[in-house]
């Protein structure tokens, strides 16, 4: 099994908006050096998801793991995500195409978000 | 110097949402147990930040903090944010109000939401 891991984000006219984007996939990619790690995009930035499946799965992914990089889940994760997916999936039946839940439901990255909140606020941190 | 910190995010027309805003929200607040810790909005959702901020003045605070909850800085936070800013900072000048970079940007959001991203995944945890 050849494994993918596709960071979906939403896209920005400013191309400075992908920085923090960008530096989540360099350290995943250095996690799994044996897998591709790709962002991409609902929006305004290249490439679209469809793209970025299409290229994996002609580079031999068998598995595709499509980790969203939003932090709540509203309209675009819930109503313009998974039919991009579904049509993937319909259009390569022999490849595993998961998707998973907006990574800032992640309890991790809320607890990542509220530490960084309250040392730019100055305040004390919280325990750890 | 009584302090109070505005945690700002987008906004969605569903409720579900905001949930882990709501969720750091909650562990600001604990972390902060003496200076009020709301949410504010851009749009979709209530309180927009003009609100929020009139509000915690009126309560008394002399500082206020507002923290991005994005994850990259694009045009929201490049040019819709600062003149709203801006027109409290005009309306309360005895209030210092603190401008705070996108929460996606702090390197530990990084790691944690790599991190998410990577056990999402199924692959080895980084190392830590």
């Amino acid at each position: 099994m050849s494994r993918a891991i596709v960071l979906f984000a939403h896209g920005a006219r400013d191309p400075r908006w992908a920085e923090p984007f960008e530096a989540v996939a360099a350290r995943v990619r250095a996690a799994a050096p044996g897998s591709p790690v790709v962002l991409a995009f609902l929006e305004l930035m290249a490439p679209p998801i469809g793209d970025a499946v299409e290229r994996l799965v002609a580079a031999g992914a068998t598995r595709v793991d499509v980790v969203p990089l939003f932090l709540g889940t509203g309209g675009h994760l819930r109503a313009d995500l998974p039919p991009l997916v579904d049509a993937l999936r319909a259009a390569h039946p022999a490849v595993a195409i998961r998707l998973h839940p907006a990574i800032g439901e992640h309890p991790a990255v809320v607890e990542a978000m509220a530490q960084a909140a309250v040392a730019a606020a100055g305040l004390a941190s919280l325990g750890e």
